[in-house]
């Protein structure tokens, strides 16, 4: 059995850096360690987006004095209606009263720092692949259909990188360091469909990284950074070994409007459309990633050439739209960048709700 | 009895000048004649859209020879999944064979020219609430009821009006002329209000236009432009008088995520949610009023302070989303502008669908 | 001799679609014909530029009557405080009492249609190559050194050309239509310094189009649109074979803030800096082309990796800046898209202006 | 005699957060003293311009041990060829070898807390005009002639502020929060105005804050923040007190492509245009103010109604082209927000350089 029982708090953010909100939480519950925050930033979501740093800046220094630092994965981007928060991941010791198992479980890994010539190719795919084992081990879940949502951080090439490989005489998986975040995540997704068995490792080669896009991870969910050398794994999903009051669930969405998909997500965990104020409670949060389409279900959209507001920019304003339509609650996680994490203009979604009774 | 059986054609364009869609329609069935085109282009929907006069311009041409050209609506943007298109609202004569009423019935009607001195005034509203009660007469709608879409275009103030009446000694609602356009929008929503009795005009003042976001009209859609001086009113409902295939129906959604009444709207045409591809066939067009928010259901959003995207846009990504995802269609036409039509952050939605069994 | 004398003229426009300044000039001045008319719309200059094709159509429509229609060179963007106007090329015939020649010439051409296998390839550098050398002809200018400016239109791939390219079995240059613009306006560079002289054609492959940045031609002015299958040339020098009271001189600028250059082109038309009234009313008008850059005179800049502002919409405004700070006139011809037209990061810059004394 | 000896350094910066350059700076002359931090960070530097945050948490954590934290003045948006940087105004104990004066001296100064129902009124006018005499005597400047730079931080009213004033029955000069940002920077620019004797102050009303602008400083730039409550001044001027190696100038912009008036200002230290090389080593920091206008020189311009860009960016990215087009150093301060600073549609700037022989 498990020690530990797992929580989820959803914190609204006055601005990037308001950290007053999970201050005051914590302090009136002494018993959690927060495990990861991620957070929902008000920027652009795309290269110049600076309140995802400001926002991991105030988060880093929040927790600068303890032993161990929550994993920081902030992305940008609040187009439409979503609204900027933090969700921190949490747990404390297990009590006797708490509700047995199967309950949500979360668990942690990190590969080695991925070599430069590796990333975004199959040793990156491989490092991640184990990696996301270990998570599994750390969380107690034992099947990898009891995982349902697995966010990575995962590094990108800088200009010093490309030029040390120039000199070295080594070729790169790209030199385009804005295209080596596209590759880093695509590699980072794959090696989740791998170690999920999503996909068959042994026919895969470098040529299939952000080329192939039929191969694809139904609960990755990437972002890339340039904080960090290695790969950073947070996992999500139902162990038998851990008792609690929470559960979580996810499915796929085939494109940006793909609504049943939500619905039938949310009755997996026994809630509905339309949903009522019960409902709608038990819900602690919607994690989804968000893909732009130039086509959806058979009509043209201007997302992709529209020079003044980035692909991304329209995809989660559309996506945040569709979910919050359904559950009434713009204050969800909604991301872009979806290479190999659910189908092309589509992308995976994930709820953690408290179990029904 | 009426004479005519109206329909609505929604035909998806490649960009704003192509009028291939309609054209050909026209062609193959050449006993209707078209009452008005509402078109979704692919601009910024803001001050500097030329995505609509290009429009405007290529969907003149193509009825330049006719005797009575359509009134041209060309709303800009389409931002998140929404889809460039045009409605055209056509009538053909009355065959005995159409079921009888009650039935969609439309009707137009004009303004005289709006004195500048009146513009976003009271003038402006009794002379727009006159041609509503005409426009309902049109199209054979006795009860204000009955009443489901007023799509009213009317004039702005140009630089050339504020500097005539500074010579003149005379005082207009604003000297700006882009806040004429939002003065212009709210004098003729208030103008709908009072045709249908939403308002009490007695009691109605100078002072509420564009003041007193408690007086709303929840059927009016309204855009300015630079092309006019009175206002055009194209207005649906149903009528008994009128035999033909289609209804409407309208809601008000009272915030962007209002799916709730997107459902009550469908519901009362006899579809619903989840859709079926049996429902979806019905339903011929949506008609919404899109309108930024600061706050959503008690979340704080940021389309109030973006400095790079325009705050109407974030909406109707937003609110293209809400519909698009319990409709599965992106085709729709969602407008932003929406003052006094509809509450604050809300706004009228409507559905032309075909009548059920 | 030549039986003609060319002018150049600059007219503001209240907006895309105005054509009023030039229909009005040439209501007085019958005896001149428009060769050309190259624009500054106030779109975003970038894809989804829908200001260009409504100038284009309304230019386009001023002249559906007559037997030669101008060629119509619409370029997007005013950023920054670049005004919106047209040049239109005149000509009318050679009076005896105008000034005797080296004046400025005037000289168009076309391409047969390219090839869609030979755009972006070698195929279009030596057809664009041959017909720069017929518009010199045309413009009875015999040295490569008399050639100051290359204006080029040319086409580009559609989705439909990369289909049946590929049921053909054929490779194209690229199968990315919106790259393909730059591979044509890449070739169409090359061309122009083919036929003058600037580099070697015997030693230029395919493999050099969009990717050696050493070669350009210091005189070309490209861009690429959807509307043509040739390319059209209109070439501007002078001529000591036409009598006239213009002259036409070019620079290069080596980066988007030398203003020697521009200095150095106005002194050789014998103005400078700082101009007088005098020096101002001789220039006709300014045709510069604007190339992003991430390092400016050793300088970070944050124009290729702003999310919300295009690269060229920074350059545009930077260079329009730099040069209407030297001149004074904020209505001149900058215009984005600059492969192989001047140094990466710079470009041509020419000036027409009456002859000194 | 002053006991001081004044220094500017101006160091290029990575990303809005990078202290190292200033702190190596430091590192090796421990003698320094940093006043004042003025920054240009790569924001949109609008409202949601999250990398000034990013930057004052930073050098706000460089200097957390010192006594005196140096004023920190972060000014957002890098449009053009800008290059992000930071400007340190720095001073040492006076030595013997020091070039006797006059030289550059700078002082600070502050103001009490403005009581909210003062600001962007006479009180804050007034209190901003006493502020500017102490920070003249603060920098042994003693003729308000030789003052040529004054840069204030300011408050704003949040929403906070306008619910008490509400209910204490208070009203202030504006209930729009972003709008008393400009009413504070104006306030705060005709206090500077008053104090240099530039205008009358008896003759000065509320009234004519963001109204009368022809009611200017000509040394006066202004940026507002939430995150003070009075009112911080830092001022340029030369003292005969003061011994150094350094000069300041200022001049005013009548438009935002007034050459001239640079020019002017770096021939009045000993540079001009085009400048050398020896030149442009002398110079140590340019300031700007850049005001959108709609007609420059008489010709229309597109800032005002760009709803994809806004106004303040084509403002700066036009005018820091004009004047790095002069200096050949695009690594200078300009910013936005210019109300009574300069003409309508100009500013001041100023330059800081070394002393002519």
């Amino acid at each position: 059995m498990s020690d530990w029982t797992y929580d989820l708090w959803c914190i609204p953010t006055a601005d990037p850096g308001d950290v007053s909100g999970l201050r005051s939480r914590l302090a009136h519950v002494p018993e959690y360690e927060v495990l990861a925050i991620m957070g929902k930033t008000e920027g652009n979501g795309c290269v110049n987006d600076f309140s995802r740093t400001l926002a991991a800046t105030a988060y880093g220094a929040l927790f600068a004095d303890t032993d161990k630092r929550p994993l920081l994965i902030m992305s940008g981007g609040t187009a439409g209606v979503l609204s900027p928060h933090v969700t921190a991941f949490v747990r404390r010791p297990r009590r006797s009263d708490d509700r047995p198992g199967p309950a949500l479980a979360c668990g942690a890994a990190r590969t080695p720092d991925i070599p430069k010539a590796e990333l975004g190719r199959m040793g990156q795919v491989e490092a991640v692949g184990r990696a996301v084992l270990d998570a599994m081990a750390d969380a107690g879940i034992e099947q990898p259909r009891d995982v349902h949502f697995v966010q990575i951080k995962c590094p990108l090439l800088t200009d010093a990188d490309v030029v040390a490989a120039r000199q070295a005489g080594v070729a790169l998986a790209t030199d385009d360091t804005y295209l080596s975040m596209a590759y880093s995540r695509a590699a980072s997704a794959l090696g989740v469909a791998v170690a999920l068995g999503e996909i068959d490792a042994a026919a895969l080669t470098d040529d299939d990284i952000c080329e192939n896009w039929a191969l694809s991870s139904s609960v990755a969910s990437i972002s890339s950074g340039a904080e960090l050398l290695d790969c950073e794994i947070l996992l999500m999903g139902v162990s038998t070994q851990v008792a609690g009051p929470l559960t979580v669930a996810h499915e796929v969405m085939e494109n940006p409007i793909d609504a049943a998909a939500v619905v039938r997500m949310l009755e997996s965990v026994g809630a509905g459309f339309p949903m009522t104020d019960t409902g709608r409670k038990r819900i602690r949060q919607i994690f989804a990633k968000a893909d732009p389409a130039g086509t959806v279900r058979g009509r043209r959209t201007t997302m992709l050439n529209d020079s003044d507001i980035h692909s991304t920019r329209h995809a989660r304003a559309a996506v945040g739209g569709v979910i919050a339509g359904i559950t009434g609650e713009p204050m969800i996680y909604v991301s872009g960048g979806a290479e190999h994490q659910g189908p092309s203009g589509g992308g995976p979604i994930a709820v953690v709700a408290e179990r029904s009774a």
